[in-house]
């Protein structure tokens, strides 16, 4: 297996962009990464495209091509990847997986998303797409039901986290405020949270990621390809990466208090990469309502199971914590443009283990983690970053 | 590169079913698959899954997991690829360079799609989505409008190729008679087809392919792992694949009686596989329209550019002919099942090569191939077989 350099990022502001089309965005945010990685268009060998909702919000499918013909690179062959609120992950997951098996040396991925144009009603009826239509949406259950229930039986299982559960708010708000790209740069408190206007007990305003617009795109490379980077930018290498599932519905799942997809996915990773918990200095974890980001802590081993709660109470994944999560502002704070969220995960990490995210920027930054999740946790995919 | 074996195939009837649901057409073909595979399902690694119009017609994305919980294997990884009308082709080139590059020893492949069941103004709308809606869709533009213009284009820089584009349907329609899996199972003549409802001249009715529900599965491993099908069939490997790609936008292409989509993806194929198209005994060619698969035919090398009217003039293109194309029926008669067509072409050629075709088989069948395009030929999927 060979190594796998990202050799350049990109990544649109995120946000409601009436006026930007799904070109705009793609050629802003991919141009960035293909310049930044300094390599001759001609040399891309294969696209990957991480959109979900394109087809039922924008009338738009086929992105492979929409990609490459917007960033004139028309003879790259190019595919779209979905799998719900994980596609970009999964976009990210078979470009890597292209690069350390040798199918290709140069590839470019990206994610693309436009929602914000369309009502609520119709985005929310795109997103239960995610989950199984037949045997869950058709009951008119939604995905703040079905993790304000997943949120509920772990309160039973466990204890009551809803406080914690608004620190994980407030915590990536406090992110945001830091990062340029965040879609909602606003300092909020615990109280807020629990204030808010209730969406589906337990879960508030504040405990449900964003409606986003906006693009993030990556080159990766074989290790021993040359690229601009290379000299002025610290090196990152993808070390593992994983791909769990689970069951598409609720009732099928074993357990909805701890995550199978993201525990198989963890396993193939750390594995892959040689590494365990305890080495990760830092992550972006799946955040599309704050009990999700609670759980997936636990089921990543940062923390023991039913103990999420306790770790973000303490403060440890706060931006100064031992385990910094979302120092982007994750879902909730820089936005959720559900194909683009998994590429935009890891333009925080490397921008972080490049030591350049500002006044956002945690100490140690050398093992970093991207965690998307997609539907009630039916896919998960997990990729490690390591800085040279 | 490891060989990459087929261990197991499975097909849904296709045509309009209004009582059946995603699940059960995934069930069916999906079952069948692994059962003739006789593998323990354990043994599964991954699943790819194409799809390309269950958000916009059924409201199901996240079609990975929707599959693999249908049959029971919720432990396996699973992803949707959409490429169009491709996306069967590309879901099955992901699995296989899954196979062939050791990303994964056992992987189940498979396209679902739900059709029918919509009016023809909600099909028509899911369909433009793969072509760029915003400079095309939204002028007006639909498929058969886009190759109507190819056609006359085609008829502009070669000769008027009406009558051979009559003939492509009607071996299409006598190969179907013979498939008991076909949708459209009526003897038409060249007549029927030139004197049939104009569509977007010179397309008409019978120039068209069909609106299906189906699906189709395939059980892939590495040459070395044992499976049931060992013993009692023919053993079918896929040599060479190819991934080719062009510009989204007809106005985008440089040229549009050629598909340089087709031909990047030929000249992959047949270099990995070590073949070139003298060495093929039959194809599935991608049939949208009659006039996509002569210019296919000629892209694929089987014969010189402005030829393949002749060639279908001549009878080569038929079952009995020296180059069968689309014994299944293709597109035309057995139907478009858009997610499954690219699975689907790959049951009928896996078929033919193990000599089970019956009433359709064809004289020499060792080396076949399946040739799956989307949009306006934006994409292009190209597997070649062998028979051992």
């Amino acid at each position: 297996m060979r190594g796998v350099k990202v050799a350049g990022i990109g990544e649109t502001p995120m946000g409601r962009f009436p006026g930007r089309s799904l070109h705009d965005m793609i050629r802003e945010a991919g141009h960035q990464a293909v310049q930044e990685a300094g390599i001759d268009p001609a040399e891309i060998q294969a696209a990957y495209v991480g959109n979900f909702a394109g087809q039922q919000l924008t009338g738009q499918g086929h992105c492979g091509p929409l990609v490459t013909e917007a960033l004139g690179l028309e003879h790259v062959p190019a595919l779209r990847v979905e799998g719900a609120c994980a596609s970009g992950g999964l976009a990210l997951l078979q470009a890597v997986q292209a690069i350390r098996y040798g199918i290709h040396d140069v590839v470019l991925v990206g994610g693309v998303e436009k929602m914000t144009h369309q009502s609520t009603a119709m985005v929310t009826e795109a997103l239960t797409s995610a989950m199984d239509t037949e045997l869950e949406a058709q009951t008119g259950l939604t995905f703040p039901g079905s993790f304000a229930m997943i949120a509920h039986r772990y309160f039973h299982e466990y204890r009551n986290v809803r406080r914690e559960m608004a620190q994980v708010a407030v915590n990536s708000h406090d992110n945001a405020l830091l990062n340029e790209h965040a879609q909602l740069r606003k300092r909020i408190d615990v109280d807020t949270v629990l204030n808010a206007p209730a969406i589906a007990d337990p879960l508030g305003l504040y405990d449900c990621s964003l409606v986003t617009d906006g693009a993030a795109f990556l080159v990766l490379t074989a290790d021993d390809i040359r690229t601009g980077t290379d000299q002025d930018l610290r090196r990152v290498r993808i070390t593992g990466s994983g791909h769990g599932g689970d069951a598409l519905t609720l009732h099928g799942k074993k357990t909805v208090t701890s995550f199978g997809a993201t525990r198989q996915a963890a396993a193939t990773a750390y594995a892959q990469a040689g590494r365990s918990a305890s080495n990760i200095d830092l992550a972006e974890v799946h955040d599309c309502f704050t009990i999700t980001q609670i759980i997936n802590t636990e089921d990543l081993g940062f923390f023991e199971a039913g103990r999420g709660g306790d770790a973000v109470a303490e403060g440890r994944t706060a931006r100064n914590g031992d385990m910094p999560i979302n120092t982007s502002g994750g879902l909730k704070a820089k936005g959720h443009p559900v194909g683009a969220t998994g590429i935009s995960q890891a333009v925080e990490i490397v921008t972080q283990l490049r030591g350049l995210a500002g006044e956002r920027q945690v100490g140690k930054a050398d093992v970093g983690m991207t965690h998307n999740l997609g539907g009630t946790a039916g896919t998960c995919v997990i990729n490690i970053f390591e800085g040279e």
